[in-house]
């Protein structure tokens, strides 16, 4: 493709994009095609010949559209908000239109140094002191598989340089609340520590993790020989934004050694809020934290932050340093292959930076304003309407709730409330993931799509009484 | 920003990178700044109110730009080539645009499908056996670190689920050669198995692993009580290209039930020459291999193909099944998150297919062969000029070379080496990046640009003769 052609079919694309973007909420919301049916539509070979990019293009509205559960669309309640601004999809596109790779701070020193600034305005941006690092990882999982591998190796005195994991000596542990997110499961099985050394910390009421039973514990596990290593607090759990009490897990985290990673990948976007900075107080006692921008507050997917208190740690758990990557400028410049998994990286911070300078923070701040009032607003109708739930606070923009008819318990409350939340799914008219909470299906209403207005929780709510109530 | 806004400013700046490419050649290929120069530029604080986007393009090239050191040049001569074909651009803007992400099928289906289908053909492409599943990963680190937390579980029949790598049982061990990548030792130590029960398996005077001697050290090993669980193979190691005996060494990894895993970052995407495919006969009996799109054939980053033989083992590691993440899908599709470390995904399919269809297979193969004659034309004439020296076979499209004037050795060579590269580099000329094969410095010569044509190849050879012979 010359320039040439890449300026005519460009600028055909923005403007599908922009079309896309103008006309999204006439799309059904979720995908309304079977398994299977997109790959049986695509040739099962690749072409040998260039085929020309207006078969491509007509693919993609004809195949692949179809295909699309509508994430920008305004009725779009699901899993969580993963914004995707306009602003921020040029800067990608910059991104990728200069194809740099950011291998070493000499590969692409832009790359680095724009990662610097950007990562430390989210920090002062969020109420971070200075004594935090930042950088962009893919996402929170990969973030909170760091945490505990530099968790590991503190505990270990480096291990890694030894025997690793298989060095004879007490089992590390690493404890968690049971309202984690899954990805705390998944890092520390995949960090070496085994399930049967991962302690799941007893939560109180509100689903968030009881720092007296996590002190309790790791007490008991010390006088059993073992070796506490790291907890992971959490700010805003995935099923209900719980709240991890995170000063009082730090003060025990601090007493006896541990690791504190807090996830705070959805809800540490509200902490551009000064209102919501109470919800992580305590935060600066933590060792390692993530937030992900590429959710709430907008920035295209990928682009999870990761923030550390000692780099010069993570550095040296995470370094490499073969000659084909040494340049004159070490020692004077951050390398940021040494601070996560993967050696290349591309030009991540762009799309941060536009972001922030098109919105600017303040129009942040008020968007999100918009989605906690719209969501309060939601749960008003909800407390306020008869055999209709609430299960759990409403401590952002969350809401938990169940559609509870006289009569109906146990399973055939559960098929109660599949049953009209995959009818509204099926619909396309709004999209919503059900989620089992105690033992019990409900259904979680996540607010806060870039496009959502009041007028569509509004009409949410319609559908769901609608759907639910004459279901 | 409004659909319109975007409109306009898209416009532009897809102008903007039609110009950057089409005149690419003109700027310094390595990057003019100094250590922090970028970042002295930059307000340190974010923006309360919404910039102008017109302030920010100004930024873009008054700032960024002179810090950009530029892959897509034609005079890139560095790491390796990590080609973004402008239809690889116009498919990741329409990933970007689209803002869907993949947590399960039922998020996106077109993202899994697509997915499953282009990974598909890019398995044809290279020639490999039906046998084969594919993914997209974010780069070859991470494909590596997969595979050996794969290899570890196989070993100890998934002592994840158990007491991990914390379970007393005779160490496991990992073998690769010396001249494996730096990510291949990361992983290694990432995945726990500590620095102790890494084996560098002795090289012959190509640069590649000696199977006789990785058999050997096996049964050395086995003799002593420990338990081989892995070895990495390099198909194209990344300082000499040299190719490992996967054949030979799929043989030792069969006969001890070691996990076998194929880096071929680099050199994979050659294997769409069949004419290159005996450089990894014996591939089938590979576990796991790794090849990057990303770089020499040229989809824009981040395009990292991880293919097993097993997915059910890579999905029993991988998996995580929350509530709010299951569907009534699931069953009868692949969820990706369970096919490697992150729980999003972006539509990354998208970029691959937009370019294997706007090329075809056969431009492409075309491309590398281009490629590959331009890097014989210049080994002949490095070899036909007097004191300088080819210091490897040429197996692909990397040079490792050296000028060796009379009466220079050991460190005074080192200084002319570095000398007259960094001169090039500075210069802006071209960019190369030396790197030390066997204790001393030579320069690489990775060709494979998009752009770099036998001209520049030939300006390239003109500028090392003149500052290595003048200097
Ligand atoms: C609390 C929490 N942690 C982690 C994650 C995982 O995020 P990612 O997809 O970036 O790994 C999520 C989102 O699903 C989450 O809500
Ligand atoms: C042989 C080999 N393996 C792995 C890598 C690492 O690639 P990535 O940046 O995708 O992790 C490279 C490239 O530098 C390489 O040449």
């Amino acid at each position: 493709m010359t320039p040439d052609e890449f300026r005519r079919l460009g600028h055909e694309l923005i403007d599908w994009i922009a079309d896309y973007r103008d006309g999204i909420a006439r799309h059904p919301v979720q995908a309304q095609v079977a398994p299977g049916e997109i790959r049986s539509r695509l040739p099962t070979a690749p072409p040998e010949q260039p085929e020309d990019m207006r078969s491509v293009l007509a693919d993609l509205d004809r195949i692949l559209l179809p295909g699309i559960t509508h994430w920008q669309s305004p009725r779009f309640f699901g899993y969580f908000p993963a914004n995707a601004p306009l602003a921020g999809v040029l800067g990608d596109l910059v991104s990728t239109g200069l194809g740099v790779i950011g291998l070493s701070w000499q590969s692409g020193p832009a790359i680095t140094e724009l990662e610097e600034v950007v990562t430390d305005w989210l920090r002062q941006m969020v109420g971070l002191s200075p004594a935090w690092s930042g950088v962009i990882q893919d996402t929170a999982s990969t973030s909170t598989l760091v945490a505990l591998l530099c968790a590991r190796e503190r505990a270990t005195g480096y291990a890694m340089a030894r025997g690793g994991l298989q060095e004879a000596g007490a089992p590390l542990l690493v404890y968690a609340s049971a309202h984690g997110h899954s990805s705390v499961e998944k890092a520390a099985l995949l960090a070496g520590f085994g399930r049967d050394h991962l302690r799941l910390v007893p939560s109180d009421g509100t689903y968030a993790m009881r720092a007296e039973a996590l002190a309790a514990m790791v007490e008991e596990d010390l006088a059993r020989g073992l070796r506490p290593c790291a907890v992971v607090a959490t700010t805003g759990t995935t099923a209900t934004t719980a709240i991890d009490p995170v000063g009082a897990i730090a003060e025990v985290a601090r007493r006896h050694g541990l690791w504190l990673h807090v996830d705070a990948a959805m809800a540490g976007s509200a902490m551009i809020l000064p209102e919501c900075r109470p919800l992580w107080d305590g935060i600066e006692g933590a060792d390692s934290l993530v937030l992900n921008p590429h959710k709430w507050l907008g920035v295209p997917f990928d682009s999870s932050l990761y923030y550390v208190r000692d780099p010069q740690h993570l550095v040296r758990v995470m370094s490499t340093n073969p000659s084909y990557l040494q340049s004159a400028a070490d020692g004077q410049v951050k390398n940021l292959r040494d601070w996560g998994i993967p050696l290349g990286r591309r030009f991540r911070a762009l799309k941060l930076w536009f972001v922030i300078r098109e919105q600017g923070v303040e129009a942040l701040r008020a968007r999100l304003r918009r989605d906690i009032a719209n969501a309060r607003w939601l749960a008003e109708q909800v407390a306020a309407a008869p055999h209709w739930r609430l299960l759990a606070p409403v401590a952002l923009q969350t809401l938990c709730l169940r559609h509870e008819p006289p009569g109906l318990a146990g399973e055939a409350l559960d098929r109660h409330t599949m049953g009209w939340a995959e009818r509204i799914n099926r619909s396309g008219a709004a999209y919503l993931t059900p989620a089992v909470l105690d033992g019990r299906w409900m259904v979680r209403v996540s607010v806060g799509a870039e496009a959502t207005e009041r007028a569509d929780v509004a009409a949410l709510w319609e559908t769901m009484r609608r759907e639910a109530e004459g279901g």
